[in-house]
């Protein structure tokens, strides 16, 4: 039986401002990112999230981002890896700590934004990414599948979760369509959910311009910002447990 | 044989910037209260304290502040028992991150400056950073003798070090002459050491006006900045030390 | 003919985050206090929302508030009244740039938030405000009828726009009701169009509790945010018109 | 008779920290660039070091950088020439409003650390600083001769000032070594008054690996951080004026 995890960003608010549908989605995803209160969250937004994913059986982990809350950690920046060593420990071991307060356990970290972009290419900035995860207790990394953060979780001996998008469109080489092609973003619900079924169970997704590219993951990626974002999840959500495939985090039995 | 420990406030600096002797002090003092990213210190700064206080042997505590790096959280701010609850967790918990990293034990928490007054004054407040010291495995508290803290942490079944001050002239009723009246800083490195001695031995301090007051602490603070801190400090370390008291933090054998 | 100024709070997003219905309301209001970049607001939405006033004719003032930006603002902090100074020439010196590089004119300061309150008790921050206005060009002060606010505003020879409130209910001794109150917040559009219309005709509110209290301002606050702020403003607005209430800003012909 | 202006990075302390030796370097600069509270400084710093330069008659210019305080603005940040255009008019803003305040006028802008290697490598971030100046009422633009900044002063029709070092060894084709090239700091004064001669006399600087290379400059940067830095600016104002060279800003007559 196919097995796939549902995972979307989450505690992207900061002060008193909201971000993203985090309690609508809820009852569709199985793990969440949690904001570390660099790029976003705070230390309220990462308690009320924690405690919100660990009461739904949502499977948590860390979502830290380069110290850049005005371009919400979209910004490339040039932090060296010690940087992004220190950055990454400092914020999931402020989430650990509001994770162990609820009785919960702190599953994965996945880097946000800029981090997560240059940790898929250059590999001293993922091997520092996995020595946090390491020092924090052997932590598993979320990222692109066949990339250095793969490769710096093989090495290190650490569990790895290739992430899928649903609503992002596919190139042939298996990367990600720029945001500003034409196509690129799956606004059609049906087309959401035909790729993460396509992804969920035959591993592979349509192609932009035909046909279609292996897609080997463990866990598609969910937005919870957009206007219908929490429909959306919903309608993934049912639609692939319909069509047979458990929908459970890598931490579910 | 009496026994005190030697404290200090460490890893104030940030960025670019350096704050107080930390290095020239780590061989006076037996535990420092490591600055967390909110009033004072980031990752790196964290990261480094913690390694040299471990390195020289030098038990490390938490020293969470307010969020305002401006003024060095020595400002009060309106933050409620809540929003204490969780700047404690956040700071300690990633200052924690680097302690296991190092592979050293995170062992106190010393709220700072605004936060320290503010807590020793209101026990919800002193009760919320007790809740994080729980919610950490346990950690101790430092603060001053008979106050808020002390009561949460008794409450809370932690352990706790009432600090004294070696360069602060105490008032008769026991608590600090503010710095503003003459005689409140002892300048002269002599009238600090036998305020050390006095307290260390005998429990007492001499008393702004004359006569002295009972002080019956475990620790005593020694400030890192200033021209001559790392001098005073080793003079008191000395002087304590050919007088027949013990040095050393509540964690040593 | 009876005047009044319809201002709001406006430009209080911040990076990726929105706040606040400014678009709709420009329709409605005749100023705007734009927030400066500390409680809220950056570069960029300071820039968006002084030209969105320029457009719309609504007159532009800046909306300084603490450095407080995980609490909005909203949460006392204990500045002197040089660092009020010092603040409000800052924010209000970067918001005038914006407002000059369009071409425009800044007209008034109020003062955001704990900033706003401090501001109308203590007549040592009031003066600090009101030296920040001069040196900047003589700038008005908005600020609640007879406070501190209105007499620093006096002695400093500036203009000054007594401000009052359409939605909150107001006690027999003039001061507004604490918002935990029942009854403090009129969520009956008719009600804050009822009180609108006495402001503005008679210079008289209801009072909390029965009668009438009187409200001598020369602008009334509308909310930005909320589910239906933009809706009530522009009730509001086309209520006062058509009762023949010329609505202007203190700068209109 | 040659002339030339000395300038230093001026207010880049923040809250409790001191940086460099502003103070100290008051009787050596002509021209000073202040910090505008991103990269360094802050309301109170910004105000002190606009008084300290204005009553020693050294010209005030504003000094912004990336809003990246823990990486000191040293870091690159991926702004677009938008977001470089509303910080340096936010900054910039803030900073005059200071120097009107205290009766003086600002002069100029020069851009630091990143964000000043992008506008000389950027004609699009050059050209938005120059639009910020011309917003601001036509501030002159300090920046290396010969790149986009200069381009951009002249297309704006704003005073440029091409600057020098004279404590940073040149390369044969006019750059600067880098700072981890051997031989690339002239930790000697003796070296750093010479080049600062054959910069103001001749316009040509010693090449690293020997004979000389063009460097047609109106002013010369010194540092004001490190050990010995208000000494060597003492040492190269003296010689200077003692082998006949007029130290001036561009603004004196």
């Amino acid at each position: 039986m196919p097995t796939i995890d549902l995972n979307a960003d989450f505690g992207e608010g900061f002060g008193m401002y909201d971000f993203g549908a985090d309690e609508a989605l809820l009852g569709s995803i199985t793990s969440a990112s949690i904001a570390c209160g660099w790029h976003a969250g705070d230390a309220r937004t990462m308690r009320t999230a924690v405690e919100r994913c660990l009461r739904a059986g949502v499977a948590v982990g860390a979502h830290p981002g380069y110290p850049d809350r005005q371009g919400f950690g979209r910004r490339a920046m040039a932090l060296d890896a010690e940087d992004v060593y220190e950055a990454v420990l400092y914020q999931t071991g402020a989430l650990q700590a509001f994770v162990h307060a609820a009785g919960g356990e702190l599953r994965h970290i996945k880097p946000h934004g800029a981090m997560y972009h240059r940790c898929d290419a250059s590999l001293d900035h993922a091997d520092a990414v996995a020595k946090a995860a390491v020092a924090l207790g052997g932590l598993a990394l979320y990222g692109p599948p066949g990339g250095a953060l793969e490769r710096a979780a093989l090495s290190a001996g650490l569990p790895f979760a290739a992430e899928g998008f649903a609503d992002r469109a596919y190139l042939p080489d298996g990367s990600l369509a720029g945001r500003d092609r034409p196509g690129a973003v799956h606004d059609e619900p049906s087309r959401a959910l035909a790729q993460s079924l396509a992804i969920a169970q035959r591993g592979e997704a349509p192609a932009l311009g035909g046909g279609f590219v292996p897609v080997a993951v463990r866990t598609l990626c969910l937005h919870g910002d957009g206007p219908r974002a929490a429909e959306l999840a919903a309608l993934i959500r049912a639609g692939l447990e319909s069509a047979g495939v458990a929908v459970a985090s890598p931490w579910q039995p």
